[in-house]
This record gives C-alpha cells, structure tokens and sequence, in this order.
C-alpha cells in the first residue's frame, strides 16, 4: 500500500510549482514522453504481456469480459495512437495563463480574469493501457499534479508507462518533481478520497458503481459521467432513410461505447412506414430488440422482451423500443428516464427540433446525427479527459479546459473601499 | 415539516419549463416582484418587527450576537436597496441560452455551445432578510429553479417576502409553477440533501460549519466558501503609506465580512520602516494585535498573544502578525494556512508582485489593493451569489454566469459515425 497522504502532499507542493509552468517547457516534456514511449516500445509490450497472461486465466474463468481483455491488450495501432496522442497535445493551445478578459473597475484598478489549473486531479481509470499517457500529457498540458489508479488488471502495463513518463519528467531539472504518480490499490484509492484539503477534483473513469461509491465516499468535486443512456427519437416528420442508417450507426458501430443508443421512440404517426424497416434492419445486425406492450402485440415474432426498466443501459447489440405520441412525450420520457449523456431526434421539422433540443436537458442534443459523435476528439477538442453528465463545472466531452479554472487579479495603487463607500470616489 | 421530496420533484418539473423562457418575460417577472415588494412593504416590516422581537429575547440570553441582530434588522434603506436589487438585475444580460461558440466539425455537421441554467439549485442561508428576494432574482434571471432555507431567526420575514414574490410569480400565466420554494427546518435541509436525481447544486452561505456539514453530507455538488482568512504581505519594496492605508481599511472597514484581512505578513527588510507606525494605527484603531513570538519581543506592548493559530479567521478587530524573510517564504505561508479566497501584496516591485500573483493560488490575487474588494458588485457584476473558494465551476465572486452551464447542440443531416471511421468522410 502506497504513502498516499506523502504523496498527495508532494503533488499538493508540485502542483503549486508548475503554476509557472512556460508553455515551451511542457510541450519539451511532452515531445520527451513520447520519444521515450517509443524507445521503450519492448518493455511496454513485456509488461502488457504479462498482465494479459494473468487475464486470459480470468478470462477462462469467466472472471472478466472478452471485452475488457481486448480494451487491456496492447497491439501495434494501439501504441502508434498512443504515441501520436501525446504529441497531438503539444500542437493544442496551452489552456492557463490565458487573461480571459481585462477591465478597468475604477480609476486605476485593473481587474484580469486570468485561467489557471485545477491543482492536484486524482484520476482512476479503467484497464485500458493507453489512458495514462493520454491523461497524464493532458494533465501536463494543463499544469495540473496529478495521481492515477489505474484498472488493477493493467497493472504492470501501467507501472511500466508510468515509469517511462516519469523517467522522462524527471530528465527535465526545471520541471517539478511529483507532478505524476501512480497509487494501486482500492485501500489507496479510499484513502485519496479523504485528502479534501489536498485533492481538488476527481475523476472516475469507469463503471456506474464506482462513480457513484465515489461520489458518496469523498468531499472532493467529481466529475464523471454516470450512464450513457442514450436516446433517438423518430418524430412523425422523419426521414426514414436517415433515422435507420443513424440508429443502426449509433447501435452497432460500436455497442459498448457510451454514446451507443439504448433506447428509439417512435412518433405513432410514422410508425406504419418505419416500424417493421427498422425491426428487420436491427434483427439483421444481430440486435436483440425490447418493447413496450403495443409494439410487441404489433411486431411478436421480433420482440424478446417487454421493457421492465427504460433506464437501462445494455452496452451489447440490444435496444429498447417504444412508441411515443408526440414530441414532448419523448422528452418528458428522455427526461424521466435517461441519463443527461446524448439524446437525438430525427425529423425534418425544424420547429419540433428546435422544441427537442431546448426542453432535453442532456449534455448533447442532437438533430438528424449518430449519438456515436459525443467525444472530444470528434468536437474538435483535440483529446478528452472524459464524458461528463454533471450539471456543474464541465459537461459533455471534456477537453483540456475542463482541467482548468481560474483566478482574478486585481491590480491598484493603493486604493481602499472606505473611498467608495464614503462616495469620494466611484466604480465605473 | 415540509414535503421536501414534493418540492424538488414539483421543482424539476418546473425547470424544465424554464429552459424555453425569454429575457422578457424574465425581466417582467423581476419589475412585477419589485413592484410588489413596494406595494407590501408594510407586511414585510411587520414580520421583521416579529422576527426582531425574538430575537431581542434571544439577544439578551446571549443566544445571539450582536452582528446577527444587525443584520436581521429591516430598515428603510436595506428595503430601498432590495428593492433596487432587483430592478438592477433587470438591466443584466441574459446569461443563459448564449451560443459560446459555433463551429462546423465536419461538412455538414454544426457543433454549437449553448448556455443553459443549471437546473434546480438548493440555497442556504443566513439570517440576512435582504439576500432571499436577490437570490431569488437571480435564479430566475438565469432560468432557474430554487428551493431556499433561510436562517431560521428571520422566518417570518423571509415567508412574508417569499409570499410575496410567489404572488407575484403567479400572477403570469406564462411563467412556470414552483420554479422558487421555501423550506423550513434543519430536518428539511437533511432530506434536501439526499435528493441527488433531483437537485443539481447547493449552495450554502454562511458558517464555515454549516458548509462542511452540507458537504460531508450530499453527493450533490456544492458551491461554497469556507473561510475567508485573508492575508497583506508587506514586501521589502512596499510603500509604506499605500500598506498603512489599505491594511486599516482591509481590518477595519467592516470586520465582519468574509473578505477582510485576518494576517499581516512584514517582509524583515522593511520591518524596522513599517512595524511601528503600522502597530500604533492599528491600536489607534482599536484593532487586538496578535504576533509571532519574535515581534512579540520586540514590542511586548502592542501585542496580547502569541498567535497559536495562523488559520484563523477572526470576523473582529483581532489581527495576527508575523514576520517572513522573503515573498517566497510570504506565498508559502499563504498556500498553507490561507484559505484560498483573497490574498494581497503591497509591493512598488513588479517582479514580486508577478511571483505572489502568480504562485498564490487563492481565487483573488491582489497587487496594492485592499481585499476589500472582492465582492461581485465591486467586479462589475450586478450582483452576486456568494463568494467561492471552491476550485472547480465557479471561484471567486459568483454573479450569474456561476448560476449556468452549457449543452452541446449538434445538428447534421443524417450523419454516421461509421463513414468518418471507415474514411469515407473527414472532420475538419
């Protein structure tokens, strides 16, 4: 078990030092990391082959998914994105130190709106090896100390990039040490959770559960996205080309994603023209579909089940359908039961668009568009940190300025506020 | 004891209507609460006049302070002044359905930043009459909806004005139901705090004890200051006069406020110029001087007691001293025992003056300027929710733009992410 409180301090006193942090001095590093990653390509794929040994017992034991084995599993595409992530860092803006505005508040007071990182970010993330390059440059970019727990099955992998990037880090005299460090175990993770005077934000990148056990162990800020409950809705103005290449997109593309659709509504209007379509495109991609009652009296040979829970989120090649009368009983339903991730409606109508987008209350509101496209790169961000479906601080893709926050300067000479109360002098 | 489950559910309702609300609605809404506050002022002063009663018994059984007593207390110009509070948020921009930014991400494909309310904010706080009708003003500036516990020594103020302002409320047609609500008890602020599907922010003003027991108790983000232990560093460079000015003006001015100074940090070098004309001001100013032991020995007659405590926050005229050998040694003090709301330094040195504001990571940086004037009106922002240390969402002065966040809107014609992955198409 780890010192976590020593190493909280150091990251505390750390991250303090790379408030001065010069843009060119951190994308050095960055560059460094990434040269290094490369030099030491072999000792990477040792370690990942090791803990995939250990993983295709868990696997035979059914212990883990065949999923989780492939996100774990390092291959050559794997490690070229890795690589080209961390130098995709250095070409973004450097996110602090930027005067978001400026104005005088009196004669002579000059007050900035200046951005500045978080401080110390204590981030657990799941078993996919190529997250801790990724975060840690983001962290980097952003001047943040951060402290990383990583999926316990990745472990070596982990400690094995983590000793490269801090190798590279420590290469730099004029780069703090103890910005980046690596903790390991869930008595580690729960102990972090109680450092509220020195951890200034959490990120879960994870399962549902561990967000929320985070969110009731800590006083720490969270950001994280609960569950990608995701929505389309076929409005009785929709074009029927488009909503069955979108939903078979957004289902199928790539199921276990959180942007994946879980849920299509369907207006009753339209339902004679694209009903029984859809029920055989999804059948024919192998997606075992769920209804309410009426469609599954309508449509019984297609349907496996009637829908018990319409907050579920499959992550697998199945779907809940349902029929909707109008355009705010889809919201209402999305509302009630969905998850603030990613929501869409089809329709050619500008105006029940318009309503849907409004009155949804999710991170990403989509009209005529895959929910596949909620991710950071595909907004343009550069790199992501994660999906938030928090109302505060950060929501949806969160890019590097989701790690920033910021400060106001004041600058005078010399002036009081018992000369403004006093009336001798006045704010502009 | 209220149906605080009810009032939340009946809030989120209500929120969600608010999302499509126009600024000219808002704005008459707002004139219409003004104007019935006006109108019913007399019922506002004869509930005070109730609420004052008790609290003179309470007063004399020392059950309470003074400086409590004071700010329960109506009088005219506090009535004029949130009156006029009201009408001046008015004149503010609409903070909420603003496109941030707009950007195509592929051809095609619009990504817009849109600005939105937060959702249902739950606002805790003391026993001050005049915040609940600003409060309030704010909430549904920025569209959206509140649940409100004040102090209970000012109940019968604060139900007489929220009568009045749900009067007013009522009297649209078009304007959504149950959008601001009160509840009474500690009980009532308990179960409030369970209510995490429904309540998307709290916000406390008032005790450092009060905030820390709201956030050890809810999974609910929290926007709150803790202490406001606020500190001068007097540089080696510091004019003298400009330091002497702005340090009675930072203690004395008003005291009680969280944003007054609470420790005096005297660069050595400049010590034999400042220390005494600065002691003798601030016991001609009735101010209890506290110091470390080595000023202590210096002038044992201006000082009572050797400080013990360096993270204190006095909220009276008590102050603490102490020496520090450079502005490294000042910043890191500061980093220490501070608490991150506002710290100033007194300085003719720009160089100096750049590292304290640069590496003191409080949410205001002052450079020859009483800390006095962090304060969202001060900052130009019409009005403010309160003062946050917090490090994520909002720091500083809160004004309206704490009270929102942003959706994404992403709008195509019929776009898969299937045709970007297999090349057929690019983002930009």
């Amino acid at each position: 078990m780890a010192d976590v409180f020593k190493i909280a301090q150091h990251a505390k006193e750390a991250s303090i030092k790379m408030l001065q942090l010069s843009s060119d001095i951190k994308n050095q590093v960055l560059l460094k990391i990434a040269d290094e990653l490369e030099l030491n390509k072999d000792k990477i794929f040792l370690a990942n082959n090791s803990d995939l040994k250990k993983a295709e017992i868990n696997l035979k034991e059914n212990k883990i998914s065949n999923a989780l084995y492939n996100r774990l599993k390092l291959d050559e595409n794997k490690f070229k994105d890795m690589v080209k992530g961390v130098r995709d860092i250095v070409k973004l803006d450097d996110p602090v130190n930027k005067i978001l505005w400026q104005k005088y508040i009196a004669d002579g007071i000059m007050l900035k709106k200046v951005s500045c990182p978080i401080g110390v970010i204590g981030i657990i993330f799941e078993a996919r090896p190529d997250v801790i390059s990724q975060i840690t440059s983001l962290a980097i970019k952003s001047s943040n100390a951060v402290i990383l727990k990583g999926g316990s099955e990745a472990e070596e992998t982990n400690l094995a990039i983590f000793n490269i990037i801090n190798n590279a880090l420590n290469s730099f005299n004029n780069f703090p040490k103890n910005t980046v460090s690596l903790i390991f175990s869930r008595d580690d993770v729960k102990e972090m959770l109680n450092l509220d005077n020195l951890i200034d934000l959490i990120i879960p990148r994870g399962s549902n559960n561990l967000v929320k056990y985070i969110k009731e162990n800590t006083k720490i800020p969270v950001l994280g996205h609960s569950d990608g409950i995701c929505h389309i809705y076929i409005d009785e103005f929709a074009d029927c080309n488009k909503a069955l290449n979108i939903i078979i997109d957004a289902k199928c593309q790539y199921p276990s994603a959180c942007n994946s659709v879980e849920t299509v509504l369907i207006n009753k209007k339209i339902a004679k023209t694209i009903l029984e379509p859809l029920l055989k495109k999804l059948k024919d991609n192998h997606v075992i579909i769920n209804s309410d009652s009426e469609i599954k009296s309508l449509y019984p040979d297609y349907i496996s089940n009637i829908v018990a829970d319409w907050h579920k989120e499959y992550s697998e090649k199945e779907i809940s359908i349902k029929f909707s009368n109008n355009t705010e009983e889809a919201i209402n339903h999305i509302n009630t039961f969905g998850s603030g991730h990613t929501d869409c409606i089809i329709t050619e109508n500008k105006e029940n668009a318009e309503k849907f987008m409004t009155f949804v209350d999710s991170a990403g509101v989509y009209h005529n568009i895959s929910t596949r496209f909620a991710d950071g790169f595909r907004y343009g961000f550069g790199a992501e940190v994660g999906i938030s479906t928090n109302k505060t601080h950060a929501r949806g893709p969160v890019g590097l300025e989701g790690l920033t926050i910021y400060k106001y300067k004041l600058i005078g000479t010399g002036d009081i506020v018992s000369d403004f109360v006093s009336g001798k002098r006045k704010f502009l």
